[in-house]
């Protein structure tokens, strides 16, 4: 009887570590949609800007890119171990090639941090470019890094 | 004949943009509960260093404090006419009383600016006290603009 109460306690701490697990994973996963969804939120308008789809208003565009390369570091501690299922589009390679992750993830905040720094700057050539080129570090790691 | 194939394409282009408006608000929503997800990232940590539930590390602190006061400024654009419906806690208090709100806002963009500028500081005591008073204006919010 008593062995059993402890198999069954023993089972009860199991389960509610699985549990606590299981919420820190999915706590993982919405933290960094949340980093994600942030960086469309200002990639959005100053791509509407750099393609003429909105009127091109250097002050806005500057704002947005200051977010963004404060927004660029947030996403990756949110990529645990064990995050790699559930309600997620990373593909398993983010763990498996964590090295070449790293290096899509650093090419992407070196361009962010430069658009920030050419937007203050204020040319709108040279911002669109420094947008572009940013655009491009995102395409190249979710052709590797991010299922459709 | 001619009459109803206006009268259709009025009522497909109505239904067109009333698409396009339910998209926008369900953008606004996603985007500013990213932010405020992202708030609860680093305030989490910060408030379990802050309570001796984590090591107290000055410089994780200073970096989180940092991320918060860029992320401070980025969930009130979000909250356009028209998206108090849906998946959303925001009451309608945010809109019908939009100075009383723009004045929670305002205290804690203050205190989450001065949050960051005291953890550059590196006093412990100080940086405890700071997050205590920027939690504080959170809470003061929510009382009156977010539902439980």
């Amino acid at each position: 009887m008593k062995k059993t109460s402890f198999a069954l306690a023993g089972l009860v701490a199991l389960g509610a570590s699985f549990s606590a697990l299981a919420d820190q994973f999915e706590d993982a996963i919405q933290y960094r949609k949340a980093a994600f969804s942030l960086f469309k939120a200002n990639l959005g308008p100053m791509g509407a800007m750099a393609e003429g789809k909105m009127p091109f208003d250097k002050a806005a565009f500057a704002a947005r890119a200051a977010n963004l390369e404060a927004l660029a570091k947030m996403p990756w501690e949110h990529f645990i171990e064990g995050s790699d299922m559930g309600d997620t589009k990373s593909k398993p390679e983010v763990w498996s090639k964590a090295k070449d992750y790293k290096v899509e993830v650093d090419k992407f905040e070196a361009a962010a941090t430069k658009l920030a720094a050419v937007a203050k700057g204020g040319d709108e050539k040279a911002m669109k470019a420094a947008f572009g080129a940013t655009a491009k570090t995102c395409k190249s790691c979710h052709d590797g890094f991010k299922n459709k």
